[in-house]
This record gives structure tokens, C-alpha cells and sequence, in this order.
């Protein structure tokens, strides 16, 4: 154990942990892997997963146990929420796909497939010795049991990471709250590329954003507040209204700017006590982040639409961690995010056509 | 200023340092930017950013001076190497394609192009009043002009680090060197995908390795090592052979982990006081990346073969930081160098066509 600096949680010591990893967080994602790299050497750094793990197998070549039998394992694993898979090969297809079907519904599954052409079925015949398959059968048939797929390995931590959370939005229609211009329009280019929708917003939201807002702002979508100041807009009055205006079904935030580096600013400007009495003494992040994000994530529940917040000052300093703990999906830069939006809107319109 | 942990380095106090934050990293990447966010925001975190900035502009809706005036100041500027842009709009177009041209053959230009469809039109000309082009015509005119074009702020910033160390590849032939299979699979399929080429090592190659690799190790490419102890052949002699084999143009390794962290365990294996003498006390980290790091990269020059490291351990410890002060590409997960692999690989190609 070459990690001595990591130590286990005072609970795990009743668990058996077969991982050589102890600091992982608990939680409701649960990995089934024909790669131990997927179901291990991603928790090296606790740092990059935000997302608590519930059981994490890695079933090598399939020697004894495959993944059917994980699928069914945690189809009725009251402790997984969401399924991670990594796959070379299926070898029960039929077991694989009804499965699969019957979890979908209620429990999302992210996969990675990484076969299907000459030189990477040349890697997974000496890694597994499996026999990878066309790709375009597998992407057909993981579509048509609602399984979320991707290539990327930061995609499949991303997903995991938002969906544990159980927000899911109805449709595609992005909201873009920024504090910038130029952020607004490449979140804006690159969603479009990715099939969602960026709707201009009605004249009467637009009226209604505009008493809001200083006269620098844009209010057609994106909403773009051009560096203002303040924060009671941003980080509760204006996601509500957008929540609460029916016309989009997930936000992006960009400009969720470490509030503790700034709070010295913000407080000498009175900004964060105009809003929100803390009392004497500074806010600590722990209180702002209570104050600015639980609110506003319990209206993302509310009406299931997921906000993603963008904070370029770190996605690992006390400000990014304050955010998580209430619940907020942080990222650094804004790629990530729409990527993510963009297989979320998917599996809530799969999910929409079901019901 | 609210950053008052951040300082100016000491040679500062004889510069004019018009942005906001001091501690930015010096070097040879100029920014010019429609949009103060590339040029400023996105060095709120030292941390995300690998590179050293000689300048950065921010020209906004070019009321003054604009992107071609940049242009014309970076290709003689010797403290610049590598020229970074973001537009919403060029709006003297023969004249900017013109110095393009005659930039990129020795300079590389990465350029972010927000604009190009309805949304995002709206988008940009509600931030700098700018109409945005048909983006066929900008994809067309920036490859003619060998400019390196993403819609993706973490690529602008991967490629700025990658091409600021100046070693640009002959060709798109990826060599890949793995300790373990699943990574080895991804990065073959993402990098296919990414149009690169995957060669499958000729028999002798094959041969060569196999000698020096224990009987688990696969051979083809990727050269799957299936977390062999032998780090002095990891780092150092199985990237030499690849280098001077002349069958590939790149080289990305996965299992370049915390090489600190594992110390004990490899000192108690003997198997880095095996490979160097590191005399009697335990070696520093920056002593090991002299030792493993610092050869290859020379080689790495020698031959203008690119060597991409991936540490899934952390890319901000000290080990990833001793690394990066050896010249090396670090990074955590395998998505963002591949697709960095392929856009460096681009522009070699573009600079081979021209030599």
C-alpha cells in the first residue's frame, strides 16, 4: 500500500474493499469493467471523480463472472443508481440487451464500447482475447436499449458524476447564463454542434429579464450580464426564472466565479451582505455556498432542470467544493459541460418517449 | 486585487502588466482574442495552464486596434512562438489570410471560430456587434492558411503547451505505449477515429521489443506492457526504440504514474536503484524526472518525435510537475492528448507539404 496518505473512512472498515484504493467516496455509481483500469486506476486521484461509487468489478476476460451477470446483480442493487460499463466484447448479447432494456428505464447505463475497427480489435485481441465486434451493430443496439455510449473517458467520469444526481431534463433546450460574451457563444457553437437547442426566448421572458439586468446586458439566450456585479441575480433570481419560464430544460452557468478569493471585493462593495445577512463576522464558503446554491438546486429538482455551474478559478479550491457539497455540478471550463448536456438531454428524451 | 496569494514574480516590476492576475507563467504563446475571457479568464487557474504567454490582447470588438494589427506585431515579435487567437470576426479578410500564410509556416496559429450558426450569430452579435461568416468559408480559409482551427477552449490551451515546446511531428503515425490494456484499446479507437494511424509494428520491431518486455507483454502497437516494474525500460529504453525505428511519428504513454508516491515501492523492489545510482538517500522527485524524464525528451528533440505522458495519479502533483519542468506533456486522462496528437500531427504534415 504505497498510498499512505490515504486512509479509510471510520465505516469502511466493516466492508470488504478489494480495491487497492481506499479513499474513495461512497455513493449510488456502480462499474462493471473488462478493464481493471476503468474500475481502478481512474480513483487514483479522488481530486477528478466527484461522484461516490457503490461497487466497482472488474471482470477481466470473463473467465468466471461476465457483464450480464454484473447487470443483474445491480439491476436490484437498491445501492446503484447508475451502471458504468466498460466493454470489449459482449459475449451473452441476447441476456445482455433484455437486461439492459428492463434498467434503462429507471437506472441510466454509461458505456464505453472500444472495439469495432482493424487496429483497436488488434489492442483488445492481446489485452482480453476478445473477438470485438462492427461498431455500428453495438451503437444500434446500445441505442436501441437506451444505453448512453461514449469513447471518452472523461465523458464516462462526467456522466456518472451528473447523473448520480438524478436530475434528468425533459428535453434538449439549453439556457446559457454567462457573465462573458465569449464563453456564451462557444457554449452556444459547440451545444448546436451537439444536436441541442439554444431557443431565442419569448419577448415577454426577454421583458422580464430585462428589468433584471443592467443595460450592458443581452437577454435573447444566451443571457449575457456582461461582468455584473451581482450575485443575488445570478446565482438565484435569474436560474429561477429561467427554471420557472417553461422554455428551456437544463442551464449552463458560466461565471461561477470563486466566491472566497472574491469575497473580500464583494464584501467591501457590500455586495453579498445587500443579499444575504450573514451577520458580523465574514461569510465562510461553506455558508455562501448554503446561501447561493442549495436554493437554486433545490428548484433544479424541483422542476428536473439540471444547471451547470463554470468556475474557472478551480474546479478543486474550497469555492468548487462548497458548490458539490450542495449538490451543484461544477466544472472548470465549459467543453466538458456541453459535451455532458448534450448525452443527458438524450437519455431524458429516451426516458420522456418511454412514459 | 483580490488575489493576494498570487505575486509578481520578481523581474515583473520592469514590465507593464496590464491584466488583472501577476502570476502567469512567461513564454513564447501570444493571444490575440475577441473576447477578454481567452485572454484573461482563462489564467485564473495557473494551474490548467502549461504554458508561458509573452503577450495577450484583449481586442474586443476592434473599436482600435484589431486581430490583423496583432498578427502583424507577433510574426516579428522573437519572444513569440506559438500565436493563439479567438474570432467572432475577421473583418479584414485578404489581409489577414495573407499574414497567416506567411506565419504558420514557422509559427503556429491555433484559432477558436465561435461564429457560423444562427444561435451563435445571435449570440455574437449581441457581445461585439460582430456578423459572423458562413463557418464553411472560415474552415476553408484557415486550412489554406495552415491554421490550426478549435472549437474547444481545454484544445486551445492543450495545443498552445504542446506546440510551445516545438518538437512537431514528421507524420500521424502514433506509437503507443501502455501499462495496461484498456487504455491501450481507448486511445487506438479514439485515435483512428481522430484519422491517425495506428502501424502495426514491423517483425523485427516486434522482435526487439519482446526481448526486452517479460512474456506477458503484447508487441503489435499498442505495446501493452500489462504493469511490468521495469520503469527504466518504461521511460527510457522502450520510447528510445520506438524513436529511432522509424515507424512512428508520435509517441503517448499511459502509465507514467506518480513515480513519489510509488518510491517506497520501488525502492524497496530495488527496482529504480537498479536501473540508477541515486547514492544513499531516498531520491528526490525532481532527481527521478532528471533520471527518466529528461533523456527521452532529448531524444524526443533529436528525432522530432512528440512523447505524451499520462499520469492517472494527478496532473498537478510534484511528480507531474517535475515532469513538466523536463519539457514533458503531462496529462491525466488519454482524451485530451489524443486529440491534441491529431491536431499537432495536422499541422506537421501542413509544414512537411511546405518544406
Amino acid at each position: 500500500m504505497f498510498y499512505n496518505n490515504w486512509i479509510y473512512p471510520e465505516d469502511d472498515s466493516k466492508i470488504l474493499n478489494t480495491s487497492i484504493w481506499s479513499k474513495i467516496k461512497r455513493g449510488n455509481v456502480s462499474i462493471a469493467s473488462q478493464s481493471g483500469t476503468l474500475s481502478s486506476h481512474i480513483f487514483f486521484d479522488p481530486e477528478i471523480i466527484d461522484f461516490g461509487l457503490s461497487k466497482s468489478i472488474s471482470v477481466g476476460n470473463e473467465a468466471n463472472i461476465d457483464i450480464v451477470d454484473c447487470l443483474e446483480y445491480f439491476k436490484d442493487d437498491d445501492k446503484t443508481d447508475v451502471i458504468g460499463l466498460y466493454i470489449e466484447e459482449v459475449k451473452r448479447g441476447k441476456e445482455f440487451l433484455k437486461l439492459a432494456k428492463e434498467i434503462t428505464p429507471t437506472k441510466p447505463i454509461i458505456a464505453i464500447y472500444a472495439g469495432g475497427s482493424e487496429v483497436t480489435n488488434r489492442a483488445i485481441k492481446s489485452h482480453t482475447g476478445s473477438m470485438a465486434g462492427n461498431v455500428k451493430i453495438y451503437d444500434a443496439a446500445f441505442k436501441k436499449a437506451g444505453i448512453i455510449k461514449t469513447e471518452l473517458v472523461e465523458e464516462f467520469i462526467d456522466l456518472a458524476m451528473v447523473f448520480s444526481k438524478g436530475i434528468i431534463p425533459k428535453g434538449k433546450r439549453l439556457g446559457i447564463l454567462t457573465n462573458s460574451g465569449g464563453p456564451g457563444a462557444m457554449i452556444a457553437n459547440h451545444a448546436e454542434k451537439k444536436g441541442l437547442i439554444i431557443p431565442e426566448f419569448s419577448q415577454s421572458l426577454q421583458e422580464k429579464l430585462k428589468n433584471m439586468t443592467s443595460n450592458t446586458a443581452s437577454h435573447s439566450n444566451p443571457l449575457d450580464l456582461t461582468f455584473d456585479r451581482n450575485i443575488n441575480n445570478l446565482y438565484l433570481s435569474l436560474p429561477k426564472v429561467l427554471m420557472k419560464s417553461g422554455e428551456i430544460d437544463v442551464i449552463i452557468m458560466y461565471g461561477a466565479f470563486d466566491i472566497q478569493a472574491m469575497g473580500e471585493y464583494f464584501l467591501q462593495n457590500d455586495v453579498i451582505r445587500k443579499s444575504i445577512d450573514f451577520g458580523a463576522k465574514p461569510p465562510e464558503v461553506t455558508q455562501m455556498a448554503q446561501a447561493f446554491i442549495t436554493p437554486t438546486i433545490k428548484t433544479s429538482r424541483k422542476y428536473s432542470i439540471p444547471i451547470f455551474y463554470i468556475n474557472t478559478n478551480s474546479s478543486s479550491g474550497p469555492w468548487a467544493k462548497a458548490m458539490r457539497e450542495c449538490g451543484a455540478n461544477v466544472f472548470q471550463l465549459w467543453d466538458r459541460p456541453v459535451r455532458c448536456i448534450a448525452k443527458l438531454c438524450e437519455y431524458g428524451e429516451y426516458r420522456n418517449r418511454l412514459s
